[in-house]
């Protein structure tokens, strides 16, 4: 599958879905992103943290195309979520699971809550994870859980933090799924540091790493905190 | 405090507190180990995971004092946390809020709930940490967490991993309690990146770091994978 042009969806208009569509855009494939409601989501005149209003960033990105969750799910060949973790489920469920089925659902989301204030807490975790609810509710489509330990500048170059010399893990229940998204990694992103964590449930590590890194961001002030495992 | 002979409580007998215990006492300290029931830990015959028969250990570093956990916390000036996490609410009480009074207590224990299987999950977190269930029972206590984040032979000697370069955390209440431990950490056992993550709430990310460690443990085949934060 790598090594061609390919159809990507990104699911999500907020600062993650523009960082990874422009990236992937920039790279020759052919992006589509979903949203909700494509007329709304335009109409907006504020962006969410780290974002840019839709409508400006769509002009200087005219290549991206916008669509709903469905059309985009319909159109990517490979699919990210990069909605917010609280309407993970829901945007997917908009998708739709036939235009998922089948297909690699890279998984960047965090179950983040707000509600309780900074830093947030998680909505899942421990005995749980978004990655894990999000495969159950989509038997059919092959969820890798990824990227979602960095911020989304680092998602898609690494190389700001470190030089690079850093990790990113990757979880999933099939293998052949995790090697594809582990290629997508270090080909379209240049991760030169991907490891597998095992299946579907050992996303609860890294989705659980948001309550250090919250609290390394506050203390280092810098959203490019990262890790690297030594052994 | 640091650069004199200390009187250092370590609680727990298990494979943590007796590497804990034999490290500090080696450095000239007066260790006394504290335990439910003296008599009893040395009848038994069979040891924790990472740990030497308690007798047999005790043979070997005679140097090290035995007593209730009471008596080990009213010599301590520090009082190192070792017990396993279920246990050390009631451990503590055991060792009695007089004995923990107006000292810094160094918890290195981890919330985990080994009832579901390996691996292990942790009976708090998120909303709420061990760390911060300690300070509340002992409010006159100045409670850091530290440590939990690596083993035993790492918390002692972090050279063993990439020469020392790598990072341990501090969370704490207390400014003067968290420079205390970050001395210890650093002049004791050699740590030379120390990282201050802010209040005890703060400990809830190096707990909640565990469900990666334990991964990476498996996925890596080595209980000595540890993290560096870069920026």
């Amino acid at each position: 599958m790598l090594g061609r042009e390919m159809r990507v969806a990104v699911l999500g208009t907020g600062g993650v879905g523009q960082t990874l569509a422009a990236m992937v855009a920039s790279l020759g494939h052919e992006v589509m992103m979903g949203t909700r409601d494509v007329r709304a989501a335009l109409a907006r005149t504020e962006a969410g943290w780290g974002a840019k209003v839709l409508s400006e960033w769509h002009a200087e990105h005219p290549e991206v195309k916008l669509g709903t969750f469905a059309e985009a799910a319909g159109h990517g060949e490979v699919v990210f979520n990069a909605t917010a973790g609280l309407a993970s489920v829901e945007a997917l469920e908009a998708a739709g699971a036939q235009n998922l089925d089948g297909k690699i659902l890279i998984d960047v989301a965090n179950p983040l809550d707000f509600s309780a204030g900074m830093p947030p807490t998680l909505f899942v975790c421990n005995t749980d994870s978004l990655g894990e609810q999000i495969q159950r509710a989509f038997p059919g489509t092959k969820v890798v859980k990824t990227l979602n330990t960095v911020n989304s500048g680092v998602m898609v170059d690494p190389s700001q933090v470190a030089g690079g010399d850093h990790h990113i893990f990757v979880s999933g229940n099939d293998p052949d799924a995790k090697a594809e998204v582990t290629g997508i990694l270090r080909e379209w992103f240049g991760w030169k540091n991907v490891l597998d964590l095992g299946d579907i449930t050992s996303a609860r590590g890294p989705e659980m790493l948001l309550a250090l890194w919250l609290r390394l961001s506050m203390s280092l002030q810098t959203p490019q905190a990262t890790i690297k495992v030594v052994t």
